[in-house]
């Protein structure tokens, strides 16, 4: 029996690049002696906290948006999100000359709503425990003619994540490097998504790992399960990126085929690489930015004598609760 | 009348860069769509905050380290520094298997004192305002027979430091990119010199612009005075890694003859860049790293409309100082 379809290609990937191009960050690849010495694995690190918005975001939004008929931007976009994709689509939306409406939790840091306001766009506040986003963003959606763009179940979204893994992929060929082990964060799944797709094009023996915060583990339990699944944790954590309650639907075709392991790690696992970005690497990494990083240093997979690659997904943080962390560890 | 040779050349950088190349970290020139917006120039930044030590001090003290003859090696090298320069010559020691004492401030910062003995140095310290560094360097070089390695008044440091400028031009070259202006930091010169001569190889009309910390203007001064001179200030500044009294000799021969302007930038404004590059740029800039971006930022030179590169020259910073710092801004 063969397999279904993938929502999304590779192909679709290289359109998404031409898309975004002439407004995406092409972010470097990079590398660190003082990671290399402490992991024993040759590490290159992909700093989606260097592009447009703070964090890969922008990428699919603005994928998304470019795909949008002309006919139908009058009424402009509404999306859900508790920050990075909301400045991701603000900052799209204000480049493409769209009206913008992003639902945001309450309690999501105040630096992501602040910025998402100054890229244009009119925030709307809901309560993450006790209210439901997507029904607030398409009462919007239906009140104002405006399209939905959702954070990751959407192909076009998927793609414009996947670009990350492409440039990965262009940059290790460049360099004749092959890459063992390629891990990046998810809440959703798009990013990591695309990611699979686009590496496993070039590299199709490289093993991608999805990493998530510790009791957010709703694509590990999926994977093991072998249909989507919710994490069972009613608690919060710091990673403010990373509490979608269950896998999208797109994403989790894509990554229950293409994943080779989900691993997590916990508040304190991620405050220490977040320090260690600060002290070592001098990026400025957010909680759910540092996850893979975090994974990577406290040995939830076995990296040593291999080639890794960590996706640092963004780094909008607040001062306060960053500076709190860099004192603390 | 000819000009006297200059004490370095475009053909030294070049084999600085290649004696550099295996341990090194080749940084990229990144570009923000934020810092474009709010200073109307097409903005590139050379982030040796992700050098090899958290500074672009690494480079000059390899070359340096690496012409040491095989036979004088066994005596080791002794620098001062208040702690980038001290980072650099401990790691290439440590990476050429010599000994390093390094003499440092008291009052530097103690993450520098702890990278620089993490690399396997030996750290004396002295008082910065009433002990002369140098006689305390020298004496141990004669003790020990140990190398002086200078912070920047050596040719082999400043066509080390020059491999900053030849990969900046190279990178715009390769995008077709010509630049109007060059910004870096000074404390003894020998950083901007190096940039100065790689990138006037290549761009001969580009601009290379000395930033200092106000107060601490000494090439401001010299450039004005056509000798060198020192600064005026027995005050502090917290760009502790930017101090140096006087330029360096050999520099000044370079910097008097290349550089078209020196422009300063106080502690205010050297905190706010600090904040814009945590908020806006993820990185983690240290004082005296921020002061070319402080420049920019704060309208010291006209870049409205124009190409310019600023070197963000190290990252080595204080938690508790940084957090003070983004909280504050």
């Amino acid at each position: 029996m063969t397999n279904p379809a993938l929502p999304i290609t590779s192909a679709d990937i290289d359109s998404a690049a031409a898309v975004i191009a002439p407004f995406a960050v092409r972010t470097p690849l990079l590398s660190s002696p003082s990671l290399d010495a402490l992991t024993g694995a040759t590490v290159f690190l992909k700093p989606e906290v260097l592009q447009r918005t703070g964090s890969f975001k922008f990428r699919g939004a603005f994928n998304k948006l470019s795909s949008i008929p002309q006919d139908a931007r009058a009424g402009g976009v509404v999306a859900f999100s508790s920050g990075n994709h909301a400045q991701g689509v603000a900052a799209a939306a204000q480049i493409l000359g769209m009206q913008a409406t992003i639902v945001m939790p309450a309690d999501s840091p105040l630096s992501k709503r602040e910025r998402t306001k100054g890229y244009g766009a009119e925030v709307v506040l809901y309560d993450r425990y006790t209210e439901d986003r997507e029904a607030i963003a398409g009462a919007i959606a239906s009140q104002r003619g405006a399209t939905l763009v959702r954070p990751y179940d959407d192909p076009f979204v998927m793609a414009g994540q996947g670009t990350v893994g492409r440039e990965i992929a262009q940059d290790l060929a460049a360099l004749g490097i092959v890459p063992d082990i390629v891990v990046a964060p998810a809440s959703g799944g798009g990013l990591v998504a695309g990611i699979a797709i686009a590496v496993k094009a070039r590299f199709a023996e490289a093993s991608i790992i999805v990493a998530e915060p510790a009791g957010f583990d709703d694509h590990a339990r999926s994977m093991r399960a072998g249909h989507r699944q919710a994490h069972s944790n009613d608690s919060k954590t710091f990673c403010d990126a990373l509490m979608a309650l269950i896998p999208g639907e797109l994403t989790f075709a894509v990554n229950q085929r293409l994943l080779a392991d989900a691993v997590s790690a916990n508040d304190a696992e991620v405050g220490a690489a977040m320090a260690f970005a600060f002290r070592d690497l001098k990026l400025v990494v957010e909680p759910g930015g540092a996850v893979a990083l975090a994974s990577l240093m406290s040995g939830k997979f076995d990296a040593r004598g291999k080639t890794v690659v960590i996706v640092l997904s963004g780094g909008n943080v607040d001062a306060d609760l960053y500076a709190s962390i860099i004192n603390a560890n």
